[in-house]
Protein backbone atom coordinates (compact mmCIF):
# COMPACT_ATOMS: atom_id res chain seq x y z
CA UNK A 1 0.00 0.00 0.00
CA UNK A 2 1.54 3.60 -0.87
CA UNK A 3 1.05 6.72 0.91
CA UNK A 4 -2.22 7.48 -0.67
CA UNK A 5 -3.34 4.00 0.34
CA UNK A 6 -3.49 2.71 -2.88
CA UNK A 7 -2.64 -0.99 -3.67
CA UNK A 8 0.79 -1.76 -6.29
CA UNK A 9 2.00 -4.65 -7.68
CA UNK A 10 5.73 -4.82 -6.54
CA UNK A 11 6.69 -7.27 -9.22
CA UNK A 12 8.59 -9.40 -6.66
CA UNK A 13 7.70 -13.20 -6.78
CA UNK A 14 7.37 -12.57 -2.72
CA UNK A 15 8.18 -10.88 0.18
CA UNK A 16 10.25 -13.06 2.38
CA UNK A 17 13.78 -14.27 3.50
CA UNK A 18 15.29 -14.12 -0.31
CA UNK A 19 13.19 -10.80 -0.89
CA UNK A 20 14.42 -8.89 2.56
CA UNK A 21 18.23 -10.29 2.08
CA UNK A 22 18.51 -9.40 -1.17
CA UNK A 23 17.66 -5.56 -0.89
CA UNK A 24 14.34 -6.03 -1.70
CA UNK A 25 12.91 -3.11 0.30
CA UNK A 26 15.40 -0.68 -1.21
CA UNK A 27 14.28 -1.45 -4.88
CA UNK A 28 10.21 -1.67 -3.95
CA UNK A 29 11.31 2.16 -2.49
CA UNK A 30 13.26 2.91 -5.23
CA UNK A 31 10.44 2.21 -7.78
CA UNK A 32 7.75 3.71 -5.91
CA UNK A 33 9.77 6.27 -6.54
CA UNK A 34 10.22 6.17 -9.70
CA UNK A 35 5.81 5.69 -10.40
CA UNK A 36 7.06 2.43 -12.33
CA UNK A 37 4.82 -0.01 -10.09
CA UNK A 38 1.03 -0.45 -11.16
CA UNK A 39 -2.29 0.16 -9.28
CA UNK A 40 -4.12 -2.98 -8.43
CA UNK A 41 -7.40 -3.45 -7.38
CA UNK A 42 -7.13 -5.34 -4.42
CA UNK A 43 -11.11 -5.53 -3.72
CA UNK A 44 -12.20 -8.60 -2.68
CA UNK A 45 -8.96 -10.76 -2.49
CA UNK A 46 -7.92 -12.30 0.81
CA UNK A 47 -4.93 -10.42 2.58
CA UNK A 48 -2.34 -12.76 3.00
CA UNK A 49 0.69 -12.87 5.84
CA UNK A 50 3.17 -9.67 4.99
CA UNK A 51 6.26 -11.91 5.02
CA UNK A 52 5.77 -15.47 3.48
CA UNK A 53 7.47 -18.65 4.27
CA UNK A 54 9.27 -17.85 7.68
CA UNK A 55 12.03 -19.79 8.34
CA UNK A 56 11.35 -20.07 12.18
CA UNK A 57 9.12 -18.57 14.94
CA UNK A 58 10.86 -17.89 17.89
CA UNK A 59 8.51 -16.07 21.12
CA UNK A 60 9.56 -14.83 23.99
CA UNK A 61 7.27 -15.48 27.20
CA UNK A 62 6.46 -13.06 30.23
CA UNK A 63 7.73 -10.49 28.71
CA UNK A 64 5.63 -7.70 30.36
CA UNK A 65 5.88 -7.62 34.31
CA UNK A 66 2.21 -6.95 34.21
CA UNK A 67 0.94 -10.60 31.91
CA UNK A 68 3.97 -12.29 33.83
CA UNK A 69 1.82 -11.40 37.03
CA UNK A 70 -1.23 -12.21 35.77
CA UNK A 71 -0.23 -15.66 34.99
CA UNK A 72 1.62 -16.30 38.11
CA UNK A 73 4.82 -16.29 37.17
CA UNK A 74 7.86 -14.18 38.43
CA UNK A 75 9.21 -11.41 35.65
CA UNK A 76 11.86 -13.45 34.14
CA UNK A 77 15.60 -13.04 35.19
CA UNK A 78 16.37 -13.58 31.09
CA UNK A 79 14.24 -13.87 28.12
CA UNK A 80 12.48 -17.00 28.42
CA UNK A 81 12.29 -18.50 24.86
CA UNK A 82 9.87 -21.10 22.83
CA UNK A 83 8.87 -21.60 19.30
CA UNK A 84 6.21 -22.17 17.44
CA UNK A 85 5.66 -23.67 14.14
CA UNK A 86 6.01 -21.52 10.96
CA UNK A 87 2.83 -23.22 9.28
CA UNK A 88 0.91 -21.64 11.86
CA UNK A 89 1.20 -18.10 10.02
CA UNK A 90 -2.13 -16.52 8.60
CA UNK A 91 -3.21 -13.57 6.75
CA UNK A 92 -4.91 -10.97 9.29
CA UNK A 93 -8.23 -11.49 8.66
CA UNK A 94 -8.11 -14.93 8.16
CA UNK A 95 -10.44 -17.17 10.18
CA UNK A 96 -8.98 -18.39 13.76
CA UNK A 97 -9.53 -22.14 14.98
CA UNK A 98 -10.36 -23.25 18.14
CA UNK A 99 -8.79 -26.75 18.15
CA UNK A 100 -10.63 -30.14 18.86
CA UNK A 101 -11.02 -30.75 22.37
CA UNK A 102 -10.02 -27.53 23.16
CA UNK A 103 -11.80 -25.15 26.33
CA UNK A 104 -8.85 -22.62 26.77
CA UNK A 105 -7.99 -20.43 23.46
CA UNK A 106 -6.63 -17.31 24.24
CA UNK A 107 -5.50 -14.11 22.31
CA UNK A 108 -2.12 -12.16 22.59
CA UNK A 109 -1.47 -9.08 20.74
CA UNK A 110 2.42 -8.48 20.19
CA UNK A 111 5.20 -6.75 18.81
CA UNK A 112 6.46 -9.24 15.38
CA UNK A 113 10.22 -8.39 14.77
CA UNK A 114 11.28 -9.60 10.82
CA UNK A 115 14.29 -10.65 10.82
CA UNK A 116 16.18 -9.10 7.17
CA UNK A 117 20.16 -10.67 7.67
CA UNK A 118 22.05 -13.17 8.63
CA UNK A 119 22.71 -12.86 12.39
CA UNK A 120 24.97 -15.00 14.73
CA UNK A 121 26.35 -13.86 18.03
CA UNK A 122 25.65 -10.26 18.11
CA UNK A 123 27.89 -8.23 20.16
CA UNK A 124 25.99 -5.05 20.54
CA UNK A 125 22.63 -3.76 20.74
CA UNK A 126 22.90 -1.51 17.62
CA UNK A 127 24.36 -4.89 15.79
CA UNK A 128 21.03 -6.10 17.04
CA UNK A 129 18.60 -3.33 15.42
CA UNK A 130 20.72 -3.91 12.17
CA UNK A 131 19.85 -7.20 11.71
CA UNK A 132 15.51 -5.91 11.90
CA UNK A 133 13.69 -5.30 8.64
CA UNK A 134 10.79 -4.16 10.26
CA UNK A 135 7.84 -5.10 12.38
CA UNK A 136 4.26 -6.19 12.47
CA UNK A 137 1.40 -7.24 14.17
CA UNK A 138 1.02 -10.75 15.44
CA UNK A 139 -1.28 -12.51 17.65
CA UNK A 140 0.43 -14.94 19.37
CA UNK A 141 -3.03 -17.44 19.53
CA UNK A 142 -2.22 -19.71 22.61
CA UNK A 143 -4.36 -22.85 24.13
CA UNK A 144 -3.48 -22.87 27.97
CA UNK A 145 -4.55 -26.49 28.70
CA UNK A 146 -2.21 -27.85 26.13
CA UNK A 147 0.13 -25.49 26.94
CA UNK A 148 0.51 -25.73 30.78
CA UNK A 149 -1.46 -28.70 31.45
CA UNK A 150 -1.21 -31.28 29.41
CA UNK A 151 2.68 -32.14 30.38
CA UNK A 152 5.94 -30.92 29.40
CA UNK A 153 6.87 -27.87 27.51
CA UNK A 154 4.75 -24.69 26.19
CA UNK A 155 4.82 -25.54 22.45
CA UNK A 156 2.11 -28.15 22.02
CA UNK A 157 -0.33 -25.48 23.09
CA UNK A 158 1.00 -23.08 20.19
CA UNK A 159 1.93 -24.70 17.21
CA UNK A 160 -2.05 -25.03 16.62
CA UNK A 161 -3.35 -24.55 12.81
CA UNK A 162 -4.32 -20.92 12.53
CA UNK A 163 -2.24 -19.72 15.80
CA UNK A 164 -0.43 -16.66 14.22
CA UNK A 165 -2.21 -14.50 12.52
CA UNK A 166 0.46 -11.23 11.15
CA UNK A 167 0.23 -8.21 9.31
CA UNK A 168 -1.71 -6.25 7.90
CA UNK A 169 1.54 -4.81 7.06
CA UNK A 170 5.41 -5.22 7.50
CA UNK A 171 5.95 -1.86 8.54
CA UNK A 172 10.55 -1.15 7.91
CA UNK A 173 12.20 -0.52 10.71
CA UNK A 174 12.96 3.32 9.46
CA UNK A 175 9.46 4.14 9.31
CA UNK A 176 8.88 2.90 12.37
CA UNK A 177 10.99 5.02 14.71
CA UNK A 178 11.40 3.78 18.42
CA UNK A 179 9.90 0.36 19.12
CA UNK A 180 9.73 0.61 22.31
CA UNK A 181 6.94 3.58 22.26
CA UNK A 182 3.89 1.60 20.53
CA UNK A 183 0.85 1.57 21.86
CA UNK A 184 -0.86 -2.60 21.86
CA UNK A 185 -4.67 -2.45 21.60
CA UNK A 186 -6.73 -6.41 21.49
CA UNK A 187 -10.57 -5.95 21.70
CA UNK A 188 -12.83 -9.21 21.94
CA UNK A 189 -16.87 -8.84 20.86
CA UNK A 190 -15.76 -5.46 20.82
CA UNK A 191 -14.78 -5.04 24.48
CA UNK A 192 -11.30 -4.09 24.88
CA UNK A 193 -9.19 -6.45 26.74
CA UNK A 194 -5.37 -5.63 26.20
CA UNK A 195 -3.83 -2.06 26.52
CA UNK A 196 -0.08 -1.70 26.42
CA UNK A 197 2.94 -0.40 25.36
CA UNK A 198 5.92 -1.61 23.68
CA UNK A 199 7.68 0.68 26.30
CA UNK A 200 6.85 -2.05 29.32
CA UNK A 201 9.07 -4.98 27.73
CA UNK A 202 11.28 -6.52 30.26
CA UNK A 203 13.45 -7.34 28.00
CA UNK A 204 13.66 -4.56 24.78
CA UNK A 205 13.94 -5.49 21.06
CA UNK A 206 17.61 -4.71 20.56
CA UNK A 207 17.96 -7.17 23.50
CA UNK A 208 15.90 -9.90 22.40
CA UNK A 209 17.47 -9.97 19.34
CA UNK A 210 20.99 -9.75 20.61
CA UNK A 211 20.25 -12.36 23.33
CA UNK A 212 18.64 -15.03 20.69
CA UNK A 213 21.62 -14.61 18.55
CA UNK A 214 23.85 -16.03 21.05
CA UNK A 215 21.05 -19.35 21.15
CA UNK A 216 20.62 -19.38 16.97
CA UNK A 217 21.57 -18.62 14.31
CA UNK A 218 18.43 -16.00 12.86
CA UNK A 219 18.06 -16.08 9.17
CA UNK A 220 16.45 -13.33 6.94
CA UNK A 221 12.53 -13.94 7.34
CA UNK A 222 12.19 -15.06 10.47
CA UNK A 223 9.92 -14.02 12.80
CA UNK A 224 10.28 -13.10 16.78
CA UNK A 225 7.23 -12.54 18.84
CA UNK A 226 8.28 -10.22 21.67
CA UNK A 227 5.70 -11.26 24.43
CA UNK A 228 2.30 -9.71 25.11
CA UNK A 229 0.87 -7.07 27.93
CA UNK A 230 -1.82 -8.39 30.53
CA UNK A 231 -5.35 -9.10 29.75
CA UNK A 232 -5.14 -12.72 28.22
CA UNK A 233 -8.42 -14.37 29.11
CA UNK A 234 -6.46 -17.01 30.95
CA UNK A 235 -5.66 -13.83 33.99
CA UNK A 236 -9.16 -12.57 33.84
CA UNK A 237 -12.28 -12.88 36.49
CA UNK A 238 -14.09 -16.15 34.73
CA UNK A 239 -11.47 -16.79 31.90
CA UNK A 240 -13.51 -15.74 28.69
CA UNK A 241 -11.79 -18.11 27.02
CA UNK A 242 -12.77 -17.97 22.70
CA UNK A 243 -15.50 -19.73 21.53
CA UNK A 244 -17.04 -20.28 17.80
CA UNK A 245 -18.39 -17.05 16.31
CA UNK A 246 -16.07 -14.31 18.68
CA UNK A 247 -14.53 -11.70 16.68
CA UNK A 248 -11.19 -10.01 17.77
CA UNK A 249 -9.43 -6.99 16.87
CA UNK A 250 -5.44 -6.22 17.45
CA UNK A 251 -3.38 -3.04 16.67
CA UNK A 252 -0.60 -1.79 17.21
CA UNK A 253 -0.21 2.34 16.79
CA UNK A 254 1.29 2.23 13.30
CA UNK A 255 1.70 -0.85 12.05
CA UNK A 256 -2.19 -1.17 11.33
CA UNK A 257 -5.30 -3.25 12.68
CA UNK A 258 -6.29 -7.13 12.19
CA UNK A 259 -9.60 -8.73 12.83
CA UNK A 260 -10.58 -12.42 12.77
CA UNK A 261 -13.56 -14.66 13.58
CA UNK A 262 -12.81 -17.48 15.75
CA UNK A 263 -14.09 -21.21 13.98
CA UNK A 264 -13.79 -24.45 15.57
CA UNK A 265 -11.27 -27.18 13.51
CA UNK B 1 22.08 -45.25 -3.43
CA UNK B 2 20.83 -48.44 -5.26
CA UNK B 3 20.62 -52.06 -4.08
CA UNK B 4 24.55 -52.75 -5.18
CA UNK B 5 25.80 -49.44 -3.57
CA UNK B 6 25.95 -47.07 -6.53
CA UNK B 7 24.75 -43.50 -6.24
CA UNK B 8 22.54 -42.67 -8.40
CA UNK B 9 20.97 -38.99 -10.02
CA UNK B 10 17.23 -39.22 -9.54
CA UNK B 11 16.82 -36.71 -11.88
CA UNK B 12 14.49 -34.64 -8.97
CA UNK B 13 15.37 -31.13 -8.09
CA UNK B 14 15.33 -32.15 -4.46
CA UNK B 15 13.89 -34.55 -1.89
CA UNK B 16 11.37 -32.45 0.36
CA UNK B 17 7.55 -31.99 1.41
CA UNK B 18 6.83 -31.87 -2.09
CA UNK B 19 8.95 -34.25 -3.90
CA UNK B 20 7.24 -36.97 -0.94
CA UNK B 21 3.41 -35.55 -1.57
CA UNK B 22 4.05 -35.86 -5.54
CA UNK B 23 4.76 -39.48 -5.11
CA UNK B 24 8.67 -39.13 -5.50
CA UNK B 25 9.54 -41.96 -4.18
CA UNK B 26 7.18 -44.16 -6.35
CA UNK B 27 8.54 -42.17 -9.26
CA UNK B 28 12.38 -42.77 -8.67
CA UNK B 29 11.41 -46.08 -7.58
CA UNK B 30 10.15 -46.82 -11.28
CA UNK B 31 12.79 -45.25 -12.39
CA UNK B 32 15.38 -47.09 -10.63
CA UNK B 33 13.66 -50.49 -11.94
CA UNK B 34 13.68 -49.46 -15.76
CA UNK B 35 17.31 -48.29 -15.19
CA UNK B 36 17.45 -44.81 -16.65
CA UNK B 37 18.91 -42.97 -13.56
CA UNK B 38 22.48 -42.86 -14.41
CA UNK B 39 25.22 -43.83 -11.90
CA UNK B 40 27.50 -40.68 -10.58
CA UNK B 41 30.44 -40.43 -8.61
CA UNK B 42 29.89 -39.08 -5.31
CA UNK B 43 33.55 -39.63 -4.14
CA UNK B 44 34.83 -36.44 -2.43
CA UNK B 45 31.28 -34.59 -2.39
CA UNK B 46 29.66 -33.61 1.03
CA UNK B 47 26.88 -35.50 1.78
CA UNK B 48 23.73 -33.22 3.00
CA UNK B 49 20.95 -34.38 4.90
CA UNK B 50 18.45 -36.36 3.06
CA UNK B 51 15.61 -34.20 3.43
CA UNK B 52 14.92 -30.28 2.08
CA UNK B 53 14.19 -27.91 4.43
CA UNK B 54 11.76 -29.67 6.70
CA UNK B 55 9.20 -27.18 7.88
CA UNK B 56 9.07 -28.50 11.53
CA UNK B 57 11.29 -30.19 13.49
CA UNK B 58 8.95 -31.59 16.81
CA UNK B 59 10.57 -33.85 19.62
CA UNK B 60 9.29 -35.64 21.80
CA UNK B 61 11.30 -35.48 25.08
CA UNK B 62 12.14 -38.50 27.71
CA UNK B 63 10.78 -41.39 25.72
CA UNK B 64 12.48 -43.94 26.83
CA UNK B 65 12.54 -45.11 30.51
CA UNK B 66 15.68 -45.44 30.97
CA UNK B 67 16.85 -41.81 29.60
CA UNK B 68 13.68 -40.24 31.69
CA UNK B 69 15.48 -42.09 35.19
CA UNK B 70 18.87 -40.43 34.12
CA UNK B 71 17.50 -36.96 33.43
CA UNK B 72 15.72 -37.68 37.25
CA UNK B 73 12.36 -37.42 35.55
CA UNK B 74 9.00 -39.37 36.08
CA UNK B 75 8.54 -41.23 32.67
CA UNK B 76 5.63 -38.76 31.26
CA UNK B 77 1.75 -39.32 31.48
CA UNK B 78 1.50 -37.81 27.85
CA UNK B 79 4.44 -37.40 25.32
CA UNK B 80 6.64 -34.11 26.44
CA UNK B 81 6.73 -31.99 23.00
CA UNK B 82 9.68 -29.52 21.70
CA UNK B 83 10.33 -27.98 19.19
CA UNK B 84 13.93 -27.44 17.28
CA UNK B 85 14.79 -24.92 14.93
CA UNK B 86 14.72 -26.23 11.62
CA UNK B 87 17.67 -24.70 10.38
CA UNK B 88 19.57 -26.62 12.51
CA UNK B 89 19.88 -29.80 10.38
CA UNK B 90 23.40 -30.82 8.79
CA UNK B 91 24.47 -33.31 6.82
CA UNK B 92 25.13 -36.63 8.82
CA UNK B 93 28.97 -35.97 8.27
CA UNK B 94 29.00 -32.66 9.13
CA UNK B 95 31.19 -30.74 12.08
CA UNK B 96 28.66 -29.94 14.98
CA UNK B 97 30.40 -26.81 16.73
CA UNK B 98 29.62 -26.39 20.43
CA UNK B 99 28.30 -23.03 20.86
CA UNK B 100 30.26 -20.01 22.17
CA UNK B 101 30.10 -20.00 26.26
CA UNK B 102 28.75 -23.93 26.42
CA UNK B 103 30.24 -26.48 28.53
CA UNK B 104 27.36 -28.98 28.50
CA UNK B 105 26.92 -29.63 24.74
CA UNK B 106 25.67 -33.61 24.40
CA UNK B 107 24.55 -35.28 22.38
CA UNK B 108 21.12 -38.01 21.96
CA UNK B 109 21.25 -40.79 18.93
CA UNK B 110 17.22 -40.75 17.65
CA UNK B 111 14.82 -42.25 15.28
CA UNK B 112 14.28 -39.72 13.16
CA UNK B 113 10.42 -39.85 11.09
CA UNK B 114 9.94 -37.80 7.91
CA UNK B 115 6.08 -37.42 7.30
CA UNK B 116 4.88 -38.00 3.44
CA UNK B 117 1.37 -36.43 3.80
CA UNK B 118 -0.25 -33.73 5.72
CA UNK B 119 -2.00 -34.96 9.10
CA UNK B 120 -4.36 -33.55 11.14
CA UNK B 121 -6.61 -35.09 13.74
CA UNK B 122 -5.51 -38.46 13.18
CA UNK B 123 -8.22 -41.15 14.81
CA UNK B 124 -5.97 -44.01 14.52
CA UNK B 125 -2.44 -45.86 14.62
CA UNK B 126 -3.01 -47.51 10.87
CA UNK B 127 -3.49 -43.62 9.73
CA UNK B 128 -0.51 -42.18 11.65
CA UNK B 129 1.52 -44.90 10.26
CA UNK B 130 0.21 -44.27 7.00
CA UNK B 131 1.62 -40.37 6.69
CA UNK B 132 5.04 -41.79 7.57
CA UNK B 133 7.25 -41.49 4.63
CA UNK B 134 10.40 -42.77 6.45
CA UNK B 135 12.53 -42.80 8.72
CA UNK B 136 16.48 -41.86 9.37
CA UNK B 137 19.02 -41.47 12.06
CA UNK B 138 19.22 -38.05 13.95
CA UNK B 139 21.62 -36.96 16.15
CA UNK B 140 19.56 -33.99 18.49
CA UNK B 141 22.43 -32.56 20.05
CA UNK B 142 21.34 -30.43 22.84
CA UNK B 143 22.75 -27.82 25.39
CA UNK B 144 22.14 -28.94 28.82
CA UNK B 145 22.29 -25.74 30.64
CA UNK B 146 20.43 -23.56 28.17
CA UNK B 147 17.84 -25.93 28.21
CA UNK B 148 17.70 -26.70 31.75
CA UNK B 149 19.09 -23.58 33.38
CA UNK B 150 19.21 -20.42 32.09
CA UNK B 151 15.27 -20.01 32.36
CA UNK B 152 12.18 -20.93 30.75
CA UNK B 153 11.86 -23.58 27.95
CA UNK B 154 14.13 -26.11 26.75
CA UNK B 155 14.00 -24.68 23.02
CA UNK B 156 16.77 -22.63 24.28
CA UNK B 157 19.49 -25.39 24.70
CA UNK B 158 18.14 -27.42 20.80
CA UNK B 159 18.18 -24.46 18.28
CA UNK B 160 21.79 -23.71 18.44
CA UNK B 161 23.51 -23.96 14.63
CA UNK B 162 24.46 -27.83 13.58
CA UNK B 163 22.45 -29.05 15.83
CA UNK B 164 20.45 -31.57 14.11
CA UNK B 165 22.94 -33.86 11.66
CA UNK B 166 20.24 -36.09 9.84
CA UNK B 167 21.24 -39.12 7.45
CA UNK B 168 23.06 -40.50 5.77
CA UNK B 169 19.52 -41.87 4.34
CA UNK B 170 15.99 -41.25 4.41
CA UNK B 171 14.86 -45.28 4.26
CA UNK B 172 10.97 -45.57 3.32
CA UNK B 173 8.62 -47.01 5.72
CA UNK B 174 7.84 -50.65 3.95
CA UNK B 175 11.98 -50.69 3.58
CA UNK B 176 12.12 -50.27 7.74
CA UNK B 177 9.43 -52.87 8.28
CA UNK B 178 8.62 -52.59 11.87
CA UNK B 179 10.31 -49.32 13.63
CA UNK B 180 9.84 -50.34 17.01
CA UNK B 181 12.83 -53.11 16.62
CA UNK B 182 15.40 -50.91 15.58
CA UNK B 183 18.80 -50.96 17.54
CA UNK B 184 20.33 -47.64 18.67
CA UNK B 185 23.63 -47.41 19.50
CA UNK B 186 26.30 -43.73 19.95
CA UNK B 187 30.21 -43.93 20.37
CA UNK B 188 32.22 -40.42 21.41
CA UNK B 189 36.11 -41.47 20.55
CA UNK B 190 35.43 -44.74 20.10
CA UNK B 191 33.61 -45.84 23.68
CA UNK B 192 30.23 -46.19 23.35
CA UNK B 193 27.76 -44.50 25.50
CA UNK B 194 24.15 -45.35 24.12
CA UNK B 195 22.80 -48.83 23.09
CA UNK B 196 19.30 -49.00 22.89
CA UNK B 197 15.87 -50.10 21.59
CA UNK B 198 12.77 -48.54 19.65
CA UNK B 199 11.12 -51.83 21.57
CA UNK B 200 11.70 -49.37 24.59
CA UNK B 201 9.51 -46.36 23.37
CA UNK B 202 7.04 -45.37 25.80
CA UNK B 203 4.82 -43.84 22.99
CA UNK B 204 5.75 -45.65 20.15
CA UNK B 205 5.88 -44.02 16.30
CA UNK B 206 2.03 -44.53 15.67
CA UNK B 207 1.03 -42.87 18.63
CA UNK B 208 3.60 -39.86 18.31
CA UNK B 209 2.21 -39.02 15.45
CA UNK B 210 -1.51 -39.38 16.03
CA UNK B 211 -0.82 -37.42 18.94
CA UNK B 212 0.78 -34.27 17.65
CA UNK B 213 -1.81 -34.16 14.90
CA UNK B 214 -4.30 -33.21 17.30
CA UNK B 215 -2.01 -30.30 18.45
CA UNK B 216 -0.43 -29.61 15.00
CA UNK B 217 -0.59 -29.99 11.30
CA UNK B 218 2.12 -32.27 10.62
CA UNK B 219 3.22 -31.17 6.67
CA UNK B 220 5.30 -33.43 4.01
CA UNK B 221 8.93 -33.32 5.10
CA UNK B 222 8.37 -32.71 8.80
CA UNK B 223 10.54 -34.19 10.61
CA UNK B 224 9.83 -35.94 14.25
CA UNK B 225 12.55 -37.05 16.32
CA UNK B 226 11.32 -38.95 19.02
CA UNK B 227 13.84 -39.38 21.84
CA UNK B 228 16.87 -41.02 23.08
CA UNK B 229 17.72 -43.77 25.30
CA UNK B 230 19.77 -43.84 28.02
CA UNK B 231 23.25 -43.11 27.70
CA UNK B 232 24.19 -39.42 27.30
CA UNK B 233 26.36 -37.05 28.98
CA UNK B 234 24.02 -35.45 31.55
CA UNK B 235 23.06 -38.70 32.99
CA UNK B 236 26.70 -40.45 32.92
CA UNK B 237 29.11 -40.51 35.94
CA UNK B 238 31.56 -36.99 35.54
CA UNK B 239 29.18 -35.65 32.90
CA UNK B 240 31.81 -36.05 29.77
CA UNK B 241 30.10 -32.97 27.62
CA UNK B 242 31.41 -32.72 24.40
CA UNK B 243 34.35 -30.45 23.42
CA UNK B 244 35.94 -29.59 19.84
CA UNK B 245 37.97 -32.14 19.00
CA UNK B 246 35.49 -34.73 19.80
CA UNK B 247 34.19 -37.74 17.18
CA UNK B 248 30.77 -38.39 17.72
CA UNK B 249 29.07 -41.72 15.53
CA UNK B 250 25.84 -43.20 15.71
CA UNK B 251 23.73 -45.98 14.12
CA UNK B 252 20.48 -47.25 13.67
CA UNK B 253 20.06 -50.56 12.60
CA UNK B 254 18.79 -50.62 8.79
CA UNK B 255 19.21 -46.62 8.62
CA UNK B 256 22.78 -46.29 8.31
CA UNK B 257 25.70 -44.56 10.83
CA UNK B 258 26.55 -40.90 11.08
CA UNK B 259 30.17 -39.31 12.24
CA UNK B 260 30.60 -36.00 13.57
CA UNK B 261 34.16 -33.99 14.44
CA UNK B 262 33.01 -31.25 17.14
CA UNK B 263 34.00 -27.80 16.66
CA UNK B 264 34.23 -24.59 18.04
CA UNK B 265 31.65 -21.68 17.70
Amino acid sequence: MDADGNFRDIGEPDIDGAFLASGGVARVREALERGTLPVVDAGGLRVGAPVARPGKIVCIGLNYRDHAAESGAEPPAEPVVFMKASDTMVGPYDEVLVPRGSVKTDWEVELAVVIGRRARYLESREEALDVVAGYAVANDVSEREFQLERGGQWDKGKSCETFNPLGPWLVTADEVGDPQDLALRLWVNGDQRQDGSTKDMIFDVAEIVRYLSHFMVLEPGDLINTGTPAGVAMGMPGQPYLRAGDVVELEIEGLGRQRQTVGQA
